[in-house]
Protein backbone atom coordinates (compact mmCIF):
# COMPACT_ATOMS: atom_id res chain seq x y z
CA UNK A 1 0.00 0.00 0.00
CA UNK A 2 2.59 2.35 -0.63
CA UNK A 3 1.01 5.83 -1.45
CA UNK A 4 3.24 7.41 -3.08
CA UNK A 5 6.58 7.39 -5.64
CA UNK A 6 10.03 6.38 -3.59
CA UNK A 7 13.02 8.60 -4.02
CA UNK A 8 15.80 6.56 -2.49
CA UNK A 9 15.96 8.69 0.92
CA UNK A 10 12.05 7.83 1.59
CA UNK A 11 12.41 4.13 1.59
CA UNK A 12 13.37 3.09 5.40
CA UNK A 13 11.17 5.39 7.27
CA UNK A 14 8.33 5.01 4.71
CA UNK A 15 8.61 1.17 4.48
CA UNK A 16 8.37 0.70 8.05
CA UNK A 17 5.58 3.26 8.52
CA UNK A 18 4.13 0.72 5.93
CA UNK A 19 4.31 -2.17 7.93
CA UNK A 20 4.09 -0.82 11.50
CA UNK A 21 2.30 2.60 10.99
CA UNK A 22 -1.50 1.21 11.26
CA UNK A 23 -2.62 2.18 14.55
CA UNK A 24 -3.02 -1.13 16.38
CA UNK A 25 0.26 -3.01 14.97
CA UNK A 26 2.49 -1.49 17.36
CA UNK A 27 -0.22 -1.60 20.07
CA UNK A 28 0.08 -5.61 19.69
CA UNK A 29 3.96 -5.47 19.64
CA UNK A 30 3.71 -3.29 22.45
CA UNK A 31 1.34 -6.51 24.38
CA UNK A 32 3.88 -8.70 23.36
CA UNK A 33 6.43 -7.06 24.77
CA UNK A 34 4.52 -7.43 28.20
CA UNK A 35 4.04 -11.08 27.98
CA UNK A 36 0.72 -11.41 26.27
CA UNK A 37 0.36 -14.21 23.73
CA UNK A 38 -2.81 -15.17 23.50
CA UNK A 39 -6.01 -14.01 21.09
CA UNK A 40 -7.94 -13.69 24.07
CA UNK A 41 -5.45 -11.56 26.03
CA UNK A 42 -4.98 -9.26 22.96
CA UNK A 43 -8.94 -8.87 22.90
CA UNK A 44 -9.39 -7.76 26.37
CA UNK A 45 -6.38 -5.75 27.04
CA UNK A 46 -6.87 -3.65 23.33
CA UNK A 47 -10.82 -3.62 23.20
CA UNK A 48 -10.36 -4.45 19.61
CA UNK A 49 -12.92 -6.12 17.67
CA UNK A 50 -12.03 -9.49 16.81
CA UNK A 51 -12.46 -9.43 13.00
CA UNK A 52 -9.67 -6.16 13.11
CA UNK A 53 -7.12 -8.41 15.58
CA UNK A 54 -7.03 -11.75 13.50
CA UNK A 55 -6.49 -9.66 10.81
CA UNK A 56 -3.93 -7.76 11.96
CA UNK A 57 -2.31 -10.44 13.52
CA UNK A 58 -2.52 -12.32 10.33
CA UNK A 59 -0.69 -9.41 8.98
CA UNK A 60 1.70 -8.85 11.67
CA UNK A 61 2.62 -12.55 11.15
CA UNK A 62 2.99 -12.71 7.28
CA UNK A 63 5.22 -9.80 8.02
CA UNK A 64 7.91 -11.75 10.21
CA UNK A 65 7.06 -9.46 13.04
CA UNK A 66 4.74 -11.96 14.75
CA UNK A 67 4.94 -16.02 14.57
CA UNK A 68 2.78 -18.77 15.92
CA UNK A 69 3.94 -20.66 18.76
CA UNK A 70 1.88 -24.06 20.36
CA UNK A 71 0.41 -23.08 23.86
CA UNK A 72 1.62 -25.54 26.59
CA UNK A 73 -1.25 -24.34 28.74
CA UNK A 74 -3.95 -25.09 25.60
CA UNK A 75 -4.41 -28.06 23.65
CA UNK A 76 -4.41 -27.33 19.94
CA UNK A 77 -4.12 -23.54 20.34
CA UNK A 78 -1.83 -21.15 18.96
CA UNK A 79 0.08 -18.02 20.75
CA UNK A 80 1.81 -15.43 18.96
CA UNK A 81 5.46 -13.87 20.12
CA UNK A 82 7.50 -11.37 19.12
CA UNK A 83 10.10 -12.90 16.02
CA UNK A 84 14.00 -11.02 16.29
CA UNK A 85 12.58 -8.73 13.77
CA UNK A 86 9.33 -8.04 16.23
CA UNK A 87 11.78 -7.77 19.18
CA UNK A 88 13.67 -4.95 17.43
CA UNK A 89 10.57 -2.08 17.24
CA UNK A 90 11.00 -1.86 20.83
CA UNK A 91 12.85 1.18 20.77
CA UNK A 92 10.35 2.46 18.34
CA UNK A 93 8.00 1.61 21.17
CA UNK A 94 10.16 3.21 24.04
CA UNK A 95 10.61 6.51 21.62
CA UNK A 96 6.89 6.82 21.24
CA UNK A 97 6.10 6.17 24.78
CA UNK A 98 8.50 8.84 25.89
CA UNK A 99 7.53 11.30 23.70
CA UNK A 100 4.18 10.96 24.86
CA UNK A 101 5.10 10.98 28.25
CA UNK A 102 6.36 14.14 27.71
CA UNK A 103 4.41 15.85 25.81
CA UNK A 104 0.36 14.73 26.17
CA UNK A 105 0.62 13.16 29.35
CA UNK A 106 -2.96 13.98 31.26
CA UNK A 107 -1.42 17.26 33.56
CA UNK A 108 1.98 16.58 32.20
CA UNK A 109 1.90 13.63 34.56
CA UNK A 110 2.75 9.94 32.54
CA UNK A 111 0.99 7.23 34.52
CA UNK A 112 3.33 4.86 34.28
CA UNK A 113 7.53 4.84 33.85
CA UNK A 114 9.60 2.20 32.49
CA UNK A 115 12.06 1.06 35.15
CA UNK A 116 14.86 -1.62 35.50
CA UNK A 117 13.11 -4.88 36.78
CA UNK A 118 16.42 -5.51 38.32
CA UNK A 119 17.15 -1.63 39.74
CA UNK A 120 13.54 0.08 39.59
CA UNK A 121 15.25 2.71 38.34
CA UNK A 122 13.61 4.81 35.41
CA UNK A 123 15.38 4.08 31.98
CA UNK A 124 17.49 6.55 30.54
CA UNK A 125 15.71 8.85 27.63
CA UNK A 126 16.38 7.51 24.30
CA UNK A 127 18.58 9.78 22.86
CA UNK A 128 20.19 9.77 19.37
CA UNK A 129 24.46 9.26 19.89
CA UNK A 130 27.62 9.68 17.53
CA UNK A 131 29.61 6.86 17.34
CA UNK A 132 31.85 6.69 20.46
CA UNK A 133 28.31 8.12 22.20
CA UNK A 134 28.20 11.60 22.02
CA UNK A 135 24.17 13.06 22.05
CA UNK A 136 23.69 14.59 18.82
CA UNK A 137 20.59 16.60 17.49
CA UNK A 138 18.99 16.57 14.15
CA UNK A 139 20.82 19.34 13.43
CA UNK A 140 24.41 17.41 13.97
CA UNK A 141 23.47 14.69 11.48
CA UNK A 142 23.55 14.49 7.74
CA UNK A 143 22.49 11.99 5.01
CA UNK A 144 25.55 9.81 3.29
CA UNK A 145 25.10 6.88 0.55
CA UNK A 146 24.44 3.37 2.12
CA UNK A 147 25.30 0.74 0.65
CA UNK A 148 22.20 0.25 -1.51
CA UNK A 149 22.31 3.59 -3.01
CA UNK A 150 21.65 4.41 -6.26
CA UNK A 151 22.27 7.09 -8.66
CA UNK A 152 19.04 8.44 -7.62
CA UNK A 153 19.88 8.35 -3.91
CA UNK A 154 23.08 10.15 -4.80
CA UNK A 155 21.16 13.16 -6.06
CA UNK A 156 18.77 13.39 -3.45
CA UNK A 157 21.45 13.38 -0.69
CA UNK A 158 23.34 16.09 -2.54
CA UNK A 159 20.32 18.53 -2.64
CA UNK A 160 18.91 17.66 0.94
CA UNK A 161 22.71 18.03 2.01
CA UNK A 162 23.07 21.29 0.57
CA UNK A 163 19.82 22.34 1.86
CA UNK A 164 20.55 21.87 5.12
CA UNK A 165 23.44 23.21 5.07
CA UNK A 166 21.48 27.11 4.06
CA UNK A 167 21.26 29.74 6.74
CA UNK A 168 17.73 29.28 8.57
CA UNK B 1 -10.01 9.61 17.30
CA UNK B 2 -9.66 6.93 20.36
CA UNK B 3 -11.05 3.98 19.03
CA UNK B 4 -10.83 2.06 22.15
CA UNK B 5 -10.85 2.55 25.90
CA UNK B 6 -7.57 3.18 27.47
CA UNK B 7 -6.53 1.97 30.79
CA UNK B 8 -4.24 3.70 32.65
CA UNK B 9 -0.93 1.43 31.12
CA UNK B 10 -1.85 2.18 27.25
CA UNK B 11 -2.10 6.00 27.53
CA UNK B 12 1.06 7.30 26.29
CA UNK B 13 2.05 4.82 23.09
CA UNK B 14 -1.85 4.56 22.15
CA UNK B 15 -1.99 8.80 22.77
CA UNK B 16 1.66 9.24 20.30
CA UNK B 17 -0.09 7.11 17.51
CA UNK B 18 -2.90 9.45 17.90
CA UNK B 19 -1.51 12.24 17.11
CA UNK B 20 1.48 11.38 14.65
CA UNK B 21 0.31 7.24 13.52
CA UNK B 22 -1.07 8.69 10.48
CA UNK B 23 1.02 7.93 7.53
CA UNK B 24 2.10 11.36 6.27
CA UNK B 25 2.52 12.58 10.00
CA UNK B 26 6.12 11.74 10.48
CA UNK B 27 7.04 11.69 6.43
CA UNK B 28 6.39 15.78 7.28
CA UNK B 29 8.01 15.89 10.46
CA UNK B 30 11.27 14.09 8.66
CA UNK B 31 11.72 16.54 6.07
CA UNK B 32 11.10 19.18 8.41
CA UNK B 33 14.27 17.91 10.05
CA UNK B 34 15.89 17.59 6.59
CA UNK B 35 15.42 21.83 6.37
CA UNK B 36 12.29 21.96 4.24
CA UNK B 37 10.03 24.40 5.50
CA UNK B 38 7.70 25.57 2.54
CA UNK B 39 4.26 23.65 1.11
CA UNK B 40 5.60 23.24 -2.31
CA UNK B 41 8.76 21.49 -1.10
CA UNK B 42 6.74 19.36 0.94
CA UNK B 43 4.07 18.73 -1.76
CA UNK B 44 7.31 17.95 -4.36
CA UNK B 45 9.43 15.87 -1.63
CA UNK B 46 6.70 13.62 -0.74
CA UNK B 47 4.27 13.23 -3.63
CA UNK B 48 1.53 14.06 -1.34
CA UNK B 49 -2.02 15.07 -2.78
CA UNK B 50 -2.38 19.17 -2.08
CA UNK B 51 -5.42 18.81 -0.07
CA UNK B 52 -4.10 16.08 1.78
CA UNK B 53 -0.99 18.07 2.75
CA UNK B 54 -3.10 21.29 3.94
CA UNK B 55 -4.99 18.86 6.15
CA UNK B 56 -2.09 17.40 7.47
CA UNK B 57 -0.01 20.99 8.02
CA UNK B 58 -3.14 21.98 9.95
CA UNK B 59 -3.46 19.60 11.95
CA UNK B 60 0.32 19.62 12.97
CA UNK B 61 0.10 23.30 13.63
CA UNK B 62 -2.96 22.21 16.15
CA UNK B 63 -1.32 19.53 17.68
CA UNK B 64 1.72 22.04 18.59
CA UNK B 65 4.02 19.85 16.40
CA UNK B 66 4.68 22.49 13.67
CA UNK B 67 4.20 26.35 13.69
CA UNK B 68 4.35 28.74 10.94
CA UNK B 69 6.56 31.14 10.73
CA UNK B 70 7.17 34.27 7.76
CA UNK B 71 9.35 33.11 5.17
CA UNK B 72 12.33 35.42 4.30
CA UNK B 73 11.98 34.46 0.90
CA UNK B 74 8.64 35.10 -0.05
CA UNK B 75 6.56 38.16 1.02
CA UNK B 76 3.14 36.99 2.83
CA UNK B 77 4.28 33.14 2.82
CA UNK B 78 4.34 31.29 5.78
CA UNK B 79 6.40 28.27 6.13
CA UNK B 80 6.30 25.79 8.61
CA UNK B 81 8.72 24.48 11.25
CA UNK B 82 9.28 21.80 13.82
CA UNK B 83 8.51 23.17 17.66
CA UNK B 84 9.84 22.09 20.30
CA UNK B 85 7.77 19.05 20.43
CA UNK B 86 7.80 18.14 16.75
CA UNK B 87 12.03 18.29 17.48
CA UNK B 88 11.84 15.61 20.36
CA UNK B 89 9.73 13.14 17.66
CA UNK B 90 13.35 12.44 16.24
CA UNK B 91 14.42 9.86 17.92
CA UNK B 92 10.88 8.04 16.58
CA UNK B 93 12.20 9.15 12.73
CA UNK B 94 15.70 7.37 13.62
CA UNK B 95 14.14 4.10 15.61
CA UNK B 96 11.86 3.59 12.54
CA UNK B 97 14.47 4.12 10.18
CA UNK B 98 17.12 1.84 11.63
CA UNK B 99 14.17 -0.58 11.90
CA UNK B 100 13.59 -0.11 8.61
CA UNK B 101 16.76 -0.38 7.10
CA UNK B 102 17.71 -3.96 9.10
CA UNK B 103 14.73 -5.29 8.56
CA UNK B 104 13.38 -4.32 4.78
CA UNK B 105 15.89 -2.31 2.55
CA UNK B 106 15.84 -3.82 -0.64
CA UNK B 107 18.44 -6.66 -1.05
CA UNK B 108 18.81 -5.87 3.01
CA UNK B 109 21.07 -2.86 1.37
CA UNK B 110 20.14 0.33 3.24
CA UNK B 111 19.80 3.53 0.30
CA UNK B 112 21.38 5.98 2.70
CA UNK B 113 22.99 5.97 6.19
CA UNK B 114 22.91 8.79 9.09
CA UNK B 115 25.82 10.16 9.57
CA UNK B 116 27.27 12.91 11.64
CA UNK B 117 27.72 16.17 9.93
CA UNK B 118 30.78 17.07 11.62
CA UNK B 119 32.56 13.51 11.34
CA UNK B 120 31.41 11.50 8.06
CA UNK B 121 30.44 8.61 10.84
CA UNK B 122 27.65 6.57 10.88
CA UNK B 123 25.60 7.28 14.16
CA UNK B 124 25.00 4.78 16.98
CA UNK B 125 21.60 2.05 16.90
CA UNK B 126 19.67 3.41 18.81
CA UNK B 127 20.33 1.61 22.44
CA UNK B 128 17.36 1.50 25.22
CA UNK B 129 19.39 1.85 28.54
CA UNK B 130 19.39 2.01 31.90
CA UNK B 131 19.98 4.30 34.40
CA UNK B 132 23.78 4.85 34.10
CA UNK B 133 23.84 3.60 30.40
CA UNK B 134 23.89 0.09 30.61
CA UNK B 135 21.80 -1.55 27.08
CA UNK B 136 18.74 -2.95 28.36
CA UNK B 137 16.64 -5.71 25.97
CA UNK B 138 12.52 -5.41 26.87
CA UNK B 139 13.12 -8.72 28.97
CA UNK B 140 14.88 -6.02 31.28
CA UNK B 141 12.37 -3.45 31.75
CA UNK B 142 9.22 -3.44 33.65
CA UNK B 143 6.10 -0.80 34.63
CA UNK B 144 6.24 1.32 37.84
CA UNK B 145 3.49 3.66 38.33
CA UNK B 146 4.28 7.20 37.07
CA UNK B 147 3.23 10.72 38.70
CA UNK B 148 -0.08 10.69 37.13
CA UNK B 149 -0.87 7.03 38.11
CA UNK B 150 -4.67 6.20 38.90
CA UNK B 151 -5.67 3.30 41.25
CA UNK B 152 -7.23 1.60 38.17
CA UNK B 153 -3.09 2.38 36.73
CA UNK B 154 -1.21 0.67 39.73
CA UNK B 155 -4.21 -2.52 39.47
CA UNK B 156 -2.78 -2.59 35.60
CA UNK B 157 0.83 -2.40 36.28
CA UNK B 158 0.54 -5.06 39.16
CA UNK B 159 -1.43 -7.68 36.60
CA UNK B 160 1.26 -6.65 34.03
CA UNK B 161 4.13 -7.06 35.93
CA UNK B 162 2.52 -10.81 37.50
CA UNK B 163 2.67 -11.62 33.93
CA UNK B 164 5.94 -10.66 32.93
CA UNK B 165 7.31 -12.57 35.45
CA UNK B 166 5.64 -15.43 34.45
CA UNK B 167 7.46 -18.32 33.00
CA UNK B 168 7.52 -18.60 29.59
Amino acid sequence: MYRKRFTGMNCSIARALDEVGEWWSLLIVRECTQGMTRFDEFQSELGIARNVLTDRLQRLTDLGILERFPLETRVNTDGYRLTEKGEQLYPVLVALMQWGDRWLAPNGEAPTALVEDATGKAIEPLQVRASGGRPLSFHDIRFARGPGASATTDAVIEKRNRKVLEPR
